[in-house]
């Protein structure tokens, strides 16, 4: 048996008691790496925890990846991919475009996905053949937008900084053929792109929870989104999302190998 | 007589009138510049169209700087300066990170002054003496951070891309001793500045609509705002404000001329 919208909705209102308390509070930012600058806060580690606790007990023969506490039964059917917080350093700043992220793979694919965004009251929700936008203004079922050309796309990467040698000449010829380029919004430009407010996000260098929820997102809102070759996005890399098929493959022929 | 902070409220609520049912509809981009991009929507046009009728009726001596419909009686003790949307580019891509700015000088001196986010219901205001939020999670007054050092703070620039030549280098060297470089939150992260949360904002080619209504809420909060050699920022141009007197003297040093 899948879960249903219901169940995402408690995932993500635990998740949210966790993160939004500890919003804009100054505290709790710690370094994972010494030396780099990877802050995760306690939220981050208290709603995975909650989101994990529920998946275990209603979904005990699920298993989980998460960005926190480790992976758990990788080889199942059906994997929840989690990432509580999803853009650490937005949350850092005071600035409501992270998202708590979950995924639900079945044999590999991302099937059901959800982000939320506790401050702003926004939810985005794929249940397996649409997505879905509940917030400010209402529900809504949200679609991509049928953008025909490249010059005509808004593009968001989440910093032009990201990207070395190689890939970053690609992502600047991408960059280059764009009519507006904007940065600094990690899973909040995907949300966007599956509303049909932007035409694609370029990013390298992700973890599969940086995109496992948010693949049926943009797919089910009749999107499509790759690898920088064309493949899956499933296990992260560098990642391509667009809302129309010709700006997806007009993106992909330059940033391809 | 100067207006009080229910004037303000009303000057906000009917430009939020005009802007937000605009917002996210994906109409209404005009191109400003033809062969640039520089979106303005019809939500900008009838924003200011409605703040400016009620300075009029309200403060019938006072002058107006606005961005859409020019200059009245700027030489007058009280002028009232007024961006309807900052951050258009933001607004055409669906990011809520976008704001409506009203600044009151008086002999060009920015003494009270206002930005709202409608769609976040954020509402950032500076009365003469202090600065205060109003928004999810309610109402507070606000103050800057005590960050001591360049090296510990959150800097925002609205995009790498904006600086050219010399101004382009020093920048840079600010950017590369801060712990933390944001991109893309134009008046947004003025208001995380005076709201706590970030330390340092640098921008470039300011107007003063982009700034006037900014200013008294970065100073009433306790930061610092001037231009790059350490003189008023009420007209614009190269623009840093800061949390601190620390972090804003080592920016500067580097930053001046």
């Amino acid at each position: 048996m899948l879960p249903d919208r219901d169940f995402f909705n408690r995932l993500a209102d635990a998740a949210k008691a966790e993160t939004l308390p500890r919003f804009r509070t100054g505290t709790s930012v710690a370094n994972k790496e010494a030396g780099g600058f990877d802050p995760v806060t306690e939220g981050d580690r208290g709603a995975e925890a909650a989101i994990r606790a529920m998946i275990e007990t209603h979904f005990p023969d699920h298993g989980i990846l998460g960005e926190e506490f480790g992976n758990v039964g990788l080889d199942r059917d059906h994997v929840w991919v989690i990432d509580p917080i999803d853009g650490t350093r937005a949350f850092i700043s005071g600035l409501p475009v992270w998202g708590t992220l979950i995924g639900l793979y079945h044999k590999g694919e991302a099937i059901m996905g959800l982000m939320d965004q506790p401050f702003t009251g926004e939810r985005f929700f794929a249940d397996g053949r649409q997505s879905h936008f509940s917030g400010p203004g209402g529900d809504k079922v949200i679609s991509t937008r049928p953008c025909k050309d490249l010059s005509e796309a808004i593009l968001f990467t989440t910093s032009p900084h990201l990207y070395k040698g190689d890939i970053k000449t690609r992502f600047e010829a991408v960059q280059d053929k764009v009519q507006l380029a904007r940065y600094g919004c990690d899973c909040y430009a995907f949300a966007l792109l599956a509303s049909g407010h932007i035409d694609l996000v370029v990013e390298c260098g992700l973890k599969p929870y940086d995109v496992g929820g948010l693949i049926p997102l943009i797919e089910q809102a009749g999107g499509i989104i790759t690898d920088w070759n064309g493949g899956p996005a499933e296990m992260g890399g560098e990642i391509i999302a667009a809302g129309s098929a010709e700006v997806h493959a007009q993106a992909l022929a330059i940033l391809k190998t």
